[in-house]
């Protein structure tokens, strides 16, 4: 048994869905770590991470839209230093969450089919976003 | 150390929770690990995993019917090809998440008293669903 | 590769989010593991563990009212037999989740800059809250 673990980049184009998961079966091809579990961590908070659809198109713009409904902009927030889309950004990442555990399995992540990988990037603005990823198995 | 993974499947009998609560608790003795980590992961992106109160079936009713208040059907998505209860389904994965992780002490799950570990079905439709879990640990 | 784990109690001064960052990281200093996966496990049904901004108070605030306003207090929950803030504090446990894993990278939780570790009480009264945690590695 042994453990890799690193620090990755990511830039966002703001508020978007971005797929990582070849990034992350590339990375874990390097670490050669073929039967153990996957760990990511995003760094951030006003990005997060989460797993969802990774055919329809539609599916992440109607995610996004919700998010929207249901952590509006508006003026009803006490914190605003960073503008409108700030405080929504937190309450986005709170919702889905900065943590993925994935099975290894066989030499490939245990994801489902339709399963894909996305940081979520929920300032309106770019980023360049980090996400720590750990490994270990053998 | 070591580990053991594998892939289980569950009949939901559509729009439920399922209790999974006794069949991990059994796969765990079969395993074999009395102290480690034991994770799950659930490989679809419209069924979720949770861990909630176990006592009060109230509680399970009034969950399933917030999270159709949060994300109701409608014509307002994009997304409906598998009907009108798909893209709520994605929405209600996101918002409670596809991972858990337990640490296992002394032979057991260290769940709380009260905590029962859910498979929730947002479908309508009964459906077969499959959950990635790994363990370590000696 | 050695792995610890405990049971650590903390005490909640009603509705609030407690940072226990530093707790945790006394806590792996003792256990004495500098490369490896922490995880964290909040052992109860109406409280949870989320990683959120760690400088700007007014987010806490705003993050709290947010959960009031998903998962507000009313007369439309069948489970209120604990108090009308009993069923709410559920709904939003389930929301931000209970658990959380973060990578040691260099003696350290690979967090970002702006990340706290918060246990979330979401009942009204103060409760004593158990957090099972878990390392491994080296």
């Amino acid at each position: 048994m042994r453990q890799v673990s690193s620090i990755l980049s990511f830039e966002t184009p703001g508020r978007s869905l971005t797929d990582i998961t070849r990034a992350m079966a590339d990375w874990l091809d390097e670490a050669g770590i073929s039967e153990g579990l996957l760990t990511l961590l995003c760094r951030h908070t006003s990005a997060s991470l989460l797993i969802q659809e990774n055919a329809a198109r539609e599916v992440r713009g109607d995610l996004l839209t919700w998010l929207d409904r249901l952590a509006p902009e508006g003026p009803h927030y006490a914190h605003d230093d960073e503008g409108p889309d700030d405080m929504p950004a937190h309450l986005k990442a709170t919702l889905t969450g900065v943590n993925l555990q994935i099975p290894v399995i066989g030499g490939r992540m245990a994801l489902g089919t339709w399963q894909g990988i996305y940081l979520a990037e929920h300032r309106a603005m770019p980023h360049r976003r980090q996400i720590a990823v750990h490994v270990f198995g053998e």
